[in-house]
């Protein structure tokens, strides 16, 4: 995603009360966060946030914790999401430190359209590289799903391999969703990308 | 596959040396067939020939097989191969029975464009659901690999979770095979399709 600067990002998200600040305090106790024993499922690469948020509105059983790198982005999410949602947190930080925040304590991980790292030496930085898998195989809890939408072919081969390689049961898979699936919640780019007639990958994983 | 009917098919048939006849009769003994101890690689659904007879011609050291349900089809591929190939033999026969031909001997399998069955209730009569992979388990000796090739995604989608289910190793995959590889090998349907702007899906497998 091209980032655009917002000017008063900081104030934007010091006075959110959805961002949770210095997340890894929270390391195994992620429920206490919520005051309930419900599932926690989250989305690395969470861009302006409108798939988490239609997530966290349709199943109010479920937490969804919502995961950013950069601070303009989630600023202009922030200012999307209205009062009131209980079940939904934000957080900024770089996923590579996603296993010193999560312990054992995660059901479902999104990952919505990420940076393909198109380049061959860049491969591992891609978040179903076996690097993130092994993150996330200290995240999970008992179940363990990945779905994942992109429309880069480049990185749909390789996490279908990486999937498989790592021992994931792919459950499902779609070459073109939006043709297929009436249920799918959307993400912003998806939208724009899907109006323009290009294809969406998808993949349901479980180990 | 559209079918024309080739009129004097049987005979073209009964009179083609590269034809084996009663092939269970081989059970365990192909090796002998070809009066060498290499090893032995087939095409499930060879159609028009082109592929396993390029095949043949630029590996002189691997034996293939091309298997065939249709007289009319075989008939048409036979008439276009050139006499004194030695690493090249023809099956007539139906893939179900693929199981009562072959003990533990082949390397290698090639489903270049296979019936797709696009409805769901045939689904077990495509060449990668687990009846198929089932019988293909008692063909193989050590070595396991799969290749397909194919232009229709609802057969690729199948094939990706039913190999990934079936515990095959994914090794390749490309969504548009033809903007990658410059050393694959194509059948008539390939190049007539790709001609016309359409993507060729590919998946190689290993157990």
């Amino acid at each position: 995603m091209r980032i655009r600067n917002v000017k008063n990002k900081k104030d934007i998200i010091d006075s959110c009360s959805y961002v949770i600040f210095n997340p890894e305090e929270n390391f195994g106790k992620w429920n206490n966060v919520f005051n309930n024993s419900n599932e926690i499922e989250i989305e690395i690469g969470m861009g302006k946030g409108k798939f988490i948020l239609e997530k966290a509105l349709l199943n109010p059983n479920i937490n969804y914790i919502g995961i950013e790198k950069y601070d303009s982005i989630i600023a202009r999410a922030i200012e999307k999401i209205p009062y009131g949602i209980d079940n939904l947190k934000l957080i900024r930080m770089d996923a590579l430190n996603i296993d010193k925040v999560f312990d054992h304590e995660v059901s479902k991980i999104y990952l919505n359209f990420s940076d393909p790292w198109p380049k061959k030496r860049h491969a591992q930085r891609r978040l179903t590289s076996s690097i993130f898998l092994d993150k996330y195989d200290k995240i999970f809890k008992d179940r363990k799903v990945i779905e994942q939408k992109t429309d880069n072919p480049i990185l749909f081969e390789y996490s279908i391999i990486s999937l498989n390689n790592n021992n994931y049961k792919i459950e499902d898979i779609s070459l073109d969703l939006h043709k297929r699936d009436v249920n799918n919640v959307t993400t912003e780019y998806e939208e724009k990308f899907s109006r323009n007639g290009n294809s969406i990958y998808y993949i349901k994983a479980k180990k």
